[in-house]
Formats: C-alpha cells, sequence, structure tokens
C-alpha cells in the first residue's frame, strides 16, 4: 500500500493499472480477461448503478431479466448484429462434466452431453429479448415496451484492460418497442440525454453527444448516438450509445402489431447501454498521481475521520467528538466513516484513504481537542486548513458541492484545452500525433477517407456532434467539400 | 388474461404454472430450462434483493463480483464440491464463431478457436473466489472478509420449473473467511437467521430453522443450515441455506494466515445463499385461485386506485380525488399507482389487479363523490367495506400491518395443522401419504435408514431443527435408538 504509484507522465497506462490494483477497485483473475471487482470498486459501481436505475425508472422504464445464453440460431436471424460480434462469441457446447478415466481425481467434458445446439453467452441481448418481445406485442396497446436489464455480458476481446475492455463485464441494456419511427428516435435520443446528464452531473465528466459515422455504427442499428469523453492522455473514451434500430429486429423476429385503425405494422426499436467502463472513465478523468480522486457523488465514503492520539485518554476525547461530528454530517445525507482501526497508524490510512480517493479527511488530534477544531484536507486539491467544530458542518456541506463543481471544471477546462480546429491535414497529423485531444475537422462524409485518416493517424470519427453548426468547407484529407465539422481523436 | 386459473384442488402444479405466467411474473424462454422474468416478476425481486442487501450490509458484508466463469482445474480443486455439481456444468468450449460454409447466412463453431482450458459457467462461485480470496488473505489483519455477490448461476437440470428449478437462476452467495473455527460456525448461523428473520418478518412466510444431514448437505460443507417452509400442496420448501464449509476450501486452494502470535494456519469458510427460488415460495405460501397475493413488503404497489365513470367530469372530479389520496398515502410510504387507462374498463382492471395480488385495492365511483367514500377491497381475505375518506390514510396504513400479518398468520397455522408427530412407520407412510406437510418423527441417525425412507415415501429429512428437544425415542423405521425428532416431507 505505501508504494508509490508510477506518476502518469512516466508511464499513464502503467499508472492506470497500479492504480485500479492499489486502490482495490479491481484485479486481474485467473480467467483470461476477466476481472474481479472488489468490493471497494464495486460500492462505487453501485452507487452508478443506483442513479442510473432511479434516471430511467423516472423515464417510465422497468427492470427485467432475460436468459444469459442464445440459441445459435437466435443469435443468426439478425444478420449485422450477428456478424458484428460472431467473432468474439464464448460458445457452451456441452452440459455435463464427468471424472476423466485417465486422470483420476480430475474431470473432463462428458463428450457424451453435447448440446444439440450451441448455446452462445450474450454479447447482448437484442436477439434473446427481441425472440420474447414476439410473444408480448399484439397491439398499440402493449407499446411502447421500455425494459432495462442489469446483466453480465461476454465479448471475448483478445487484448483486455481492466474495466475499459474486459472479456465479461456489467452493464444495463434498455431495450424498447415503438408504435412509430418519430417515438423510436425520440427515445434513443433521449436516452442519450439521460446517459449525458448522469455522465456530466453525477460522475462529473463532460461529454459530447453526437452521432456515430456508419461505421462506426452498432451492428444492426440504423443510427448509432453516443456521449464521447476526454481522458488525461488525450484519448477519447466512448462512455455509453444508444441504438435507434429501425425495424430491423422486429423484421429479424418477425414482431408486429396491430394499430388503432386495424392496420398491421412491424414495431420500431431502440437499444441502448452502459457499463462497468464508466469506471475507467471516472479514474482516467480525475485521478492524479497520488491515486484515485472521487466526485463527492461516487464516493463510497465522503468523508473520513483519522483519530491521532498518543494516551487511551485522548482516544477516547476524540472518539467522543468524531461521533458527533459523524451524526451531524449524517443528518446532511454525508456519508462518513470513522476510521479507529488500530491495525494500522495515522500515517498509513492518510495514504490509503489518498490513494482511494475519499474527498474530504478530517483529522482530529490532541492539539484540535484544546482549540476546538479539526483539520480538513481535499483530495481534489490536495490543501488542508484547519476549522472550528462550530461551523464544520457546513464547511463540509459545501465542499460537497464545491469538489463535485471543481472536478467537473477542470476537466472541463482540460477538454477545451485539447479539442483543436484543424483545417489541413499536416496540422491534423501533427495535433494527433503531439498534442493529442479532440480535433474538430471537416470531412468528405466517406468511409473511403475515414479509413485512410484511421490508417495514417491511428485516429477515428468519434461523433459528428448533435450541435455542430453548418459551415461549409473541405475535407481536411480529400478536399471534397463538407458541411459540418467532426471530432476525431485515438480512442479507448 | 381474463381466463381464470385452475384451482388448487383440481391440479396443484397446473395452476402454479399458470399463475407465474398470467400474472405476469415469468415464462420459459427460447432456451432449455431458462426462464425470463417479467417486469412484474422482477420488481418483486428486486424488493427481496434490496431488503436483503440492508440486512447483509448491517451485519457487515460488501459485495463484490467474482467471473461468470471456473477454468475447469479451479473447479476440481474442492474434490467433493467439484463432484456435487459436475453433472450440471454448461461448459464454454470455444470462443469464436465463424460462418458457416455450408449454409450460406449461418454461423458455426470455429473449431480453430478451441479454448486451451474449458470454462465452466459457475453454478456456484466457491472455487473462483477462494481462488481470489488467495491472493488477499496473509495476515489476521485480512480477516475476517466478508463479502456477498448477487449473481446468475447455471446448474443444467434435467425437469425444471419457473423459479423454483431452472438452468440459469439469479442468486445472492455469501463467502467469508474467519480466524477460528468458532467464528466461521458462528456466521454459517448468523446468515441463517437472518434469512430467518427476512423470509418471515419481510415475506410473511414461517420457517423451521434447522441442519441438513449429512446426505442432504452441500457438497464440500461440514455442515448445512438452512431454513424449510412449508407450502400449500404440503410439500416442504428449502428457502435458503447457509454453510460451514471448514477448512475445505482454504486446504483445497491453500489459503493460510498468520495470527498475531506469528503462527501460520489455514482459514475457516461459510458460504450462504438464496436464489429467485423464494419467488415460488411466496407464490405457493400465499396465493390462491384467484391468483397472487402479495404480503404488502413485497408488492410493487401496495394499494391501486381504479376509477369508475361514465362523464368526462366524474373522471376530472374522481381523479382530483385520488391524486389527493396518493399524496396522502406517498407521504406515509405507502406505495399507491392510479390505474386510469382508458384502454380497459374497470371490471379488466379489478381482475388484473387481482391476479397481480395488490394487497388493497381502492374504487372511487359517482355515488362515492357525492358520500366522500371510497370502496377498499382486500386482497388476502377478498372482503370489500366503504371507507370514509377522512379516515382513509389511517385504514390503510394500518391495513398494511394488519395484512402482513394475517398472511404470517395464516401460513403458521397451516404449518401447525400439517405438521404430525408420528411413532409408527405405517402412520409415517399414512400422513405422507394422504395428508402431506412436515412429518415429525425419531431417526436412528445412519444414511441407510435415510435412503430406505426416502425409496419408499419420497420422503426426505428436511432438517435437524435447531430447537428440537431431547428426548429419548425409537428411529420410526429401524426401531434403534434415538434421541431426537427431526422433519421429514416431500420436498420441492
Amino acid at each position: 500500500m505505501s508504494k508509490k504509484l508510477t506518476s502518469r507522465v512516466e508511464d499513464y497506462s502503467k499508472w492506470y493499472n497500479e492504480l485500479v490494483v492499489k486502490a482495490d477497485l479491481a484485479e486481474n483473475s485467473a480467467v483470461r480477461g476477466c476481472m474481479v471487482i472488489k468490493p471497494y470498486g464495486f460500492a462505487i459501481w453501485e452507487k452508478m448503478r443506483a442513479e442510473l436505475d432511479r434516471m430511467f425508472k423516472e423515464t417510465g422504464h422497468e427492470n427485467a431479466y432475460f436468459p444469459l445464453f442464445v440459441p445459435k440460431s437466435l443469435f443468426e436471424a439478425e444478420e449485422k448484429n450477428a456478424e458484428g460480434f460472431a467473432k468474439e462469441c464464448a460458445v457452451v457446447t456441452h452440459y455435463r462434466l464427468q471424472n476423466d478415466p485417465d486422470k483420476p481425481g480430475k474431470l473432463r467434458v462428458d463428450p457424451e452431453a453435447r448440446l444439440e445446439e450451441e448455446l452462445v453467452v450474450r454479447p447482448t441481448s437484442e436477439a434473446i429479448i427481441w425472440n420474447t418481445y414476439k410473444g408480448w406485442i399484439q397491439s398499440y396497446r402493449d407499446l411502447p415496451l421500455k425494459i432495462n436489464q442489469w446483466a453480465n455480458v461476454v465479448r471475448w476481446e483478445m487484448r483486455t484492460r481492466l474495466f475499459l475492455r474486459t472479456a465479461e463485464f456489467l452493464w444495463q441494456e434498455g431495450h424498447t418497442a415503438h408504435e412509430t419511427k418519430a417515438e423510436a428516435l425520440e427515445e434513443a435520443q433521449l436516452m442519450n440525454t439521460v446517459y449525458a446528464d448522469f455522465v456530466e452531473n453525477f460522475m462529473a465528466i463532460p461529454v459530447i453527444q453526437g452521432v456515430k459515422t456508419e461505421s462506426e455504427r452498432f451492428a444492426g442499428a440504423e443510427d448509432t448516438y453516443c456521449i464521447e469523453a476526454l481522458m488525461q492522455d488525450g484519448k477519447a473514451l466512448q462512455a455509453g450509445t444508444s441504438h435507434f434500430l429501425g425495424q430491423n429486429f422486429a423484421k429479424a423476429f418477425d414482431v408486429k402489431y396491430t394499430s388503432k385503425e386495424g392496420k398491421q405494422d412491424y414495431v420500431w426499436a431502440t437499444s441502448w447501454g452502459v457499463s462497468t467502463r464508466l469506471m475507467g472513465a471516472l479514474i482516467m478523468t480525475h485521478s492524479d498521481d497520488h491515486g484515485l480522486v472521487l466526485p463527492p457523488n461516487l464516493a463510497p465514503n465522503q468523508v473520513v475521520i483519522v483519530p491521532i492520539f498518543k494516551t487511551d485518554e485522548e482516544f477516547e476525547e476524540i472518539s467522543k467528538i468524531a461521533k458527533l461530528i459523524m451524526s451531524d454530517l449524517r443528518a446532511k445525507h454525508i456519508s462518513v466513516k470513522y476510521d479507529d482501526r488500530t491495525t494500522f497508524r495515522p500515517g498509513a490510512k492518510f495514504a490509503q484513504h489518498e490513494l482511494q480517493g475519499v474527498p474530504l479527511r478530517i483529522a482530529i488530534g490532541p492539539k484540535d481537542l484544546q482549540n476546538g477544531t479539526v483539520e480538513l484536507a481535499r483530495r481534489d486539491t490536495l490543501t488542508k486548513e484547519i476549522v472550528s467544530l462550530d461551523i464544520l458542518t457546513n464547511v463540509v456541506e459545501g465542499l460537497m458541492t464545491e469538489i463535485q463543481d471543481t472536478l467537473f471544471n477542470k476537466a472541463l477546462n482540460y477538454r477545451a484545452e485539447h479539442t483543436t480546429k484543424v483545417d489541413t491535414f499536416e496540422e491534423f497529423k501533427t495535433v494527433i500525433e503531439n498534442k493529442g485531444g479532440f480535433v474538430s475537422a471537416h470531412w468528405d462524409g466517406t468511409a473511403e477517407t475515414e479509413d485512410k485518416i484511421k490508417e495514417i493517424t491511428k485516429a477515428t470519427i468519434r461523433c459528428i456532434p448533435l450541435d455542430a453548426v453548418e459551415e461549409e468547407g473541405v475535407c481536411v484529407y480529400s478536399g471534397k467539400p463538407s458541411l459540418k465539422r467532426v471530432l476525431f481523436a485515438k480512442a479507448y
């Protein structure tokens, strides 16, 4: 715990990996590419989940649960979707193990227990869900159908990184069905806005709302809306996506409804999701060389109190004050932990809470007892001040908002400084190579150009921002006419 | 929706299956033995989960998340556990699909993408978790380690039934590590008590706390504590189990700790779990021939208000009153829904809410407008009364507790009437065959006798009750001496 992190400048990627493990967020498991989310990391994910769940319910969605497995014949029904995920599917082929006749005490797959049809471990649930919706939707009375699922999914990735890209990850996936195209489009856009609201206001991470180009779209979607965030190394991270699926899945699974007027038509669909990848975005947006920095909204403990004492009497007196502070803070719905462990010294506790990003640390020592004060340390700014006990609760309450805002604004400034308008390809290459960040440039709208630029610079079009202004220009690569700038970046 | 349920007397099993589907709780999916938990069913499960999660955290447990897959070599490390689950393991053998060269548009498993080591889809997580704990536990400072996981697990069952026995189900599994045997035993017993508390006081289902015989124990456990409930058809249902695992997993995965005194020893373990099977217990304890009956604690909507009107003016006036009632009830933390759908008539709404077990229904019609009253209907007793608006909130609040208590007491009476002390094997057979329920009888303590009784009567020893009194007697089957009665029953 005492060993220092590699600094970001030294090796950003190493810094990230060390931080995730040392701050007790997650670690690699014995299963290739699958992670263990440790209690502290999971407590942060639980906070995200609770807030998102509230937002989904407020916008009229209900939770349900669909099977982990998708029979191969259902999986392949929507061809584009199947094609998009086929290369990364874990497949169950057998349903029994038996004693290995050649190796006593060992097991082997029972060759007699082969499934008639292989089962795909869901990489996403459109197929199994739309096959179910077929039975649920007959008339306009059954619409809209707005369901969300919290689940684990598996995508067999070759190169994995904790939270950012893992073979198994946790996510939520919304799947809705609507009478009209307009209503489905509105839903897809609404949920993208819900994501933006959550990530900006709850996680303190500024995002660009946009729409994906055809080559970056979800397999099987007609439009993919997204929120894109910028990490501290100048790379972009897709933080959430919301897809307008047209009638593709309704047609693949024959889901029709009878309208008020008695007409039959296929329904219109959306799906949308965010995952434990958000943990990666959280870490890489706010954290520093000392460790994790948590916005108060996401902190399992917003405040930690550390007693500093030599005698038992001092400890007792400090504990009394700590308990009063805790009860005052809890009354204001501020979560607080009294770290009275006797197995660790104050220095070790300070280091741990700093590494784990607790927003505020209150230290109480013998001098504070005399003066009626405490020492208050902010994790985001690493500043300390002496605060009188009479005003402590109000100060802490104010700081909860202030820290949340400070983190957001800091990230917003970083993004502003790392968003560059360029008009030539030379400039494009220089910025992508040296400065990083978002590059705002004209593009001719073709996949060929997009591919070429990616090949040369490794930058992809992150999105066509929803608020992009109409502006005549020429494509930075081909010189062909363009009406809008799009956002390029290297991305996670 | 309007079609009546099969009655319990007619065909209990059919009644159950119909109720689960018609009340919108769950349905079978396209995947053999896997269910879809529908939004209404899932909302009930969410209530259970929230309350259990609160109870686990209050008793010092934290949540985490471990991989879905268990490499075969880890799975087989604890031999008894592996042997117990080997026959029902879904196994992932490949990680990629590809286009089927023989069938255009179809996919097949890519024969080149065979895993070096097969992955078992977790039927339970002891193996993967203990392999992880090995890295987390070095000294007494790391103990106790008290972690819970909410997850999906897969057990390939041949005969499945919605909620009661499904190939995939949702559950929580607690996994704890301790310094001493006494501490681990205490934890296993405590969590069994937490389950009993939850099932009795939250779900209104009385349970017997006991310990399993060796043959009914969890594979790999030294002792299995359990809570056993009695269903309306006289069959028992195991509602939760808590295992004392001794040092079996610590030894299999080499998890040692250094004590305060500097001595090395294996740690002591427990695991405990409840699952979506509790939904089956809920349904089969309280429901009747009209459909689901929900204790108020578990009802997604505790109260539903149905307007009855002919004119728009009446509807408007009723809606005003309904909104006042809703705001009063919500202030008392009572969940209430105003069913103002125009696509259904009041009769259809009544039928739906009855089928779905909403504890209280408030109907407001034109006469009520004149009289300042509403009609209040209880789902549990199917009784109705006219209640004046001035006292409505208090009446409803009182009924929330009363209905919860009534349901519990009804189930408790049923159990008392269906628990029979027998002292001869003739009597044993007659009771099991004709009356059903729990049979309290002396048993000689041997697995042979247990097996024989099971073979002849299909009844198993559900548990040795924790509160069994010491009493000299002779085994009902073998005539050998016995010091305690145990509980037999046919079981789910």
